[in-house]
């Protein structure tokens, strides 16, 4: 089970599903990281030059998936009219990192990896959106 | 001169005002900074009770701004339908914290700090977003 | 499977234990969670007076052990002058808020889980230490 | 006035002196700011295979900066044992980032200005380290 699961558990405060929540938190963990270590990997491609896209992509959507972890992390005054926004723009991000992903996938295995983090953070960052609502 | 405004004048790959940008890159980390302070100073008020609201939302508003800054600093493959949503839900973080701290301003002097923080925070996101459009 | 060994799996340039790196950067993704959840519940408890130490040094850890991720999820150019002084800061930091959680454990069920990350992330840290050594 | 001067003008629990604190948290805004943005200008250079090493170093660079700027920013129960060995770390990765920096400085006048950020925060974060002392 996992860390954000657990804390939820000890969280009898915390009014979302816990699993629903839980597992939110940690795609958007996880695609924090492989999007910091995809545009690493792009960076050492020979074709470096082709992966410029892919590279902004991937570090912009590691610093929005962090900052929207942390946001959805907390429970206390939680207001839909704050994370809703937040979670959206989460999701177009990791949406369109992942369609850039997909786009160099045949050639790198890193990119296929990276893109199925950054769908299932997108899906992730929906359902939680329209749980919400 | 700040930093950010440096960097963009060595930059001639910038599509957007330097001026304006260089702004609002400096609007988000001044509040990211300001929100993270405030949010200390608020766990040390011996009300520290009544300060839950605005500590949670300062904690939130330095995450979403700084996440916002880095992403604005980048101009490789500069998209609006990727920065646009994100400066939305920043500026609209800014609104929320900026109101919450307002409402403490008159007991603690770092709250009317924090709130100054945010309101030119917001107005930035807001122009650049104008601007995007 | 994590994110983290799949990606490292597709890296040929990395030059270290794929396993070990896996295990530390999933380590540190989990306590900056756990850190930034407890941050959190601390917060609306009765007792958030007697949690303000906890609080503060739970942001410190999610805040290092968030950038310690990122860097030790780059292979690019990897120098161990400057990750290891940093794995060192980390795992200082987890030591520290663990104690602190440990204190609270009895009390508070989310600072047990938190100890529990802080724990398994500052030994992960200095089992990578001791590698790139 | 920076915001970072305002607020600990406000905060009556600061231990440490004002004005170095309030410019070593300038400083590390600054430098985190200046190295996003070089790794991204970077990263449009024609000889980008040739600066994969800075833009590594920047993007560590920003991530330590940033968590340390956070960091410091606290005084709640403010602990030189915590924020020593990051301060230390921290000023490490600057200069390390500001020789690789200056190694480009006269091809591309993007590196020479994130040079004298990183600079400027390596002092910064050595003078704090050492009224610390």
């Amino acid at each position: 089970m996992s860390y954000a699961k657990q804390m939820l558990e000890t969280d009898s405060g915390a009014t979302i599903d816990a699993d629903l929540l839980a597992r939110t938190i940690d795609a958007l963990s996880d695609c924090a990281q492989a999007c910091t270590a995809d545009a690493d990997v792009d960076l050492r491609e020979s074709d470096v030059a082709e992966m410029r896209t892919c590279i902004r992509l991937c570090l912009d959507c590691a610093d929005v998936c962090a900052a929207t972890a942390s946001v959805v992390s907390r429970q206390t005054a939680f207001a839909t009219a704050v994370v809703g926004p937040l979670l959206d723009a989460c999701a177009r991000t990791c949406a369109r990192c992942g369609d850039e992903c997909r786009a160099h996938a045949d050639m790198h295995a890193h990119c296929r990896v990276c893109e199925e983090a950054c769908r299932r953070c997108e899906q992730a960052c929906r359902e939680l959106l329209a749980a919400l609502a």
